[in-house]
């Protein structure tokens, strides 16, 4: 694949806002900074029609929503329509509880996403699939996952990545899978969230692709976790730091050189 | 002493709810993952009696506990309770303010706890011991600490670890104590909200047997702790990394080989 | 320049009250603890009478503030000057919404602070300048930054640090410039608000001499972080793990060495 966004990225320097998870936090904008992007974390309803519109894109992610943050990211994507921000939704272990269900149903009625970047479970809740979630971890299931992930592109007109061992993004016409990554992954907490304020990163500067956009991001992510995992075993610590390490050190050359993308 | 907990975290990956504070969040959940469990964290009141029946146990942490959250841990400790899921409190800097204390007070009423875990500060304030804790630190005294654990362990009817130099655990009938550690613990923020995450996992899938796997989880963490901080000796940033790692790494036989445990 | 308060805080071992935000609240404490002082964070409103007794300083970092924690500020604030405990300001993203500029606004006119701490972008706001602050980062403004400094600093009788790619501290009649540090900060998030953090755990040892102690706090920040970044390039992950080794390994001699202050 060639890469086209990384380099708009470093350039443009995007402002990210993320309404996101006190698990996340640290981890998403240590990794936007990382990778060139300029992060701003608020959940605060008061701020939510100024940030989205000094923003380049908007991250929603449900991972510990409490109290009002429901209504801000409501109001938050809401504006973000309003202006063509792009919204990328990460659906957090919705299977987990009504509560979830509710907020994720209510954020897919009311605002217009972009991407909505979930692990299996979380995708196959959405879709309505039978499928065992773990609490906010994957869990498992024998569901078609590119049926899955082209059904919910559809509906919801957007494009859909679900991330796991292979990755499949789709916006519901053409469909592509990621075949980058490591097994030290899901054992770093936030992995996910991270990867869904990375979407959003190259979402920000994509002029509205945001199909070729999600497959690059995505491989920009699971190459440097590959290069990041080099000589590990199971050293999660160590590699939850250079996976910091390697997005910023990421070049448009080394993407192409090891994205194993493939069009469905 | 013999590891019997540790491989069962491994095989049954036990789901652990976490109502934690936003300094612990991220690194008590990447301690569960790299032991083998499986974290989630929330504090919303309106998820409070779904999230403890999905899981096989629940943490208590009152480190920034605010607004709602207090009303969150009462539900979800009766809720807890009701089907039998392993509770621990971390009743963290409970003697700094009357807000703390009264807090934890409510908790202990209308709670039933496995596991009580605090540093001696927080323990001898439960107890109503004369000492000097320092905010959330341990601080100085001169209570017989055994005396204390036996004494909380029997009033509440559960096991009690007070986490130090040396570790003391004891059901109110049995008291035994941990030498392993470093003197790097207390020098980074969390290692014992970590350490209550911990026992957390241990408790998940226990069956019941607290007081000793209350103590496998005190040496399976003090013995990572001593492997992690080899060579190192105030490099209190490599030795968090280095703790994951050394959680992920740990077995069975690690734990056997190294675990310095006395019965009083 | 000659170090005093360093071995200060390492013999009184200071308690650092922070109201902070989630993605600075592990980073900062890491950071405090590294440093030799004790954190203690917490917003509850319902505290906020007590720790500002028990603490000596206290942090007011508005990054993610949310809810009643701008009540709890104001709270914190009031019941420390009247203690005579010192309180740092630090007003992150204050240009960004209307939200945070009314936040410091009452906050400047309701508390006295003895030290003001932003970057740039933030002074920039707070004086009333032309600057095109980026969401939470510097971005950049032809303003004369150590006017800035002087004014702000005679406005609110406080010391004022601009910290930047030069670090400039005035108390309205002194102005000072420190020339140490490293590309790598801007790329770490919360590496300015544990800055403002560690600024506390000087001003908490330094008798009121808050001037010369917010001098050495920021060149050992930055000589710390010097050190960190040797023979790093962009290795944004390993840079934020050694600045914790440095900070707890740093010496007076370290800092008399290497630390480039001029006196304006």
């Amino acid at each position: 694949m060639k890469s086209v966004y990384l380099s708009k990225i470093r350039e443009q320097n995007p402002l990210i806002h993320n309404i996101t998870n006190i698990v996340a936090a640290n981890f998403s904008a240590n990794g936007l900074l990382a990778l060139g992007a300029s992060p701003l974390m608020s959940a605060n309803i008061e701020e939510m029609v100024e940030l989205p519109k000094i923003s380049q894109a908007l991250v929603i992610n449900i991972g510990t929503v409490i109290g009002q943050e429901r209504d801000a990211m409501l109001l938050a994507g809401k504006t973000a329509n309003s202006i063509g921000t792009p919204v990328v939704l990460d659906p957090v272990g919705v299977g987990a509880t009504r509560y979830r269900q509710e907020t994720v149903r209510q954020l897919l009625a009311e605002v217009k996403f972009a991407l909505i970047r979930g692990n299996a479970g979380e995708l196959a809740a959405i879709a309505g699939e039978d499928w065992q979630a773990k609490g906010v971890d994957a869990g498992q299931g024998e569901t078609n996952l590119q049926e899955v992930a082209q059904r919910v592109a559809q509906r919801y007109d957007c494009t859909v990545l679900i991330s796991g061992e292979v990755d499949i993004i789709s916006d519901g016409q053409q469909t592509a899978t990621v075949h980058n990554g490591t097994p030290l992954f899901p054992k770093v907490t936030a992995s996910g969230c991270l990867l869904s304020a990375v979407c959003a990163a190259f979402l920000a500067v994509d002029e509205g692709k945001h199909f070729s956009a999600t497959i690059e991001a995505c491989a920009a992510y699971t190459v440097a976790g590959e290069i990041a995992a080099k000589n590990l075993t199971i050293q999660v610590g160590q590699f939850q730091i250079r996976l910091l390490d390697e997005l910023a050190t990421l070049t448009p050359d080394l993407i192409e050189q090891n994205a194993e993308v493939k069009y469905v």
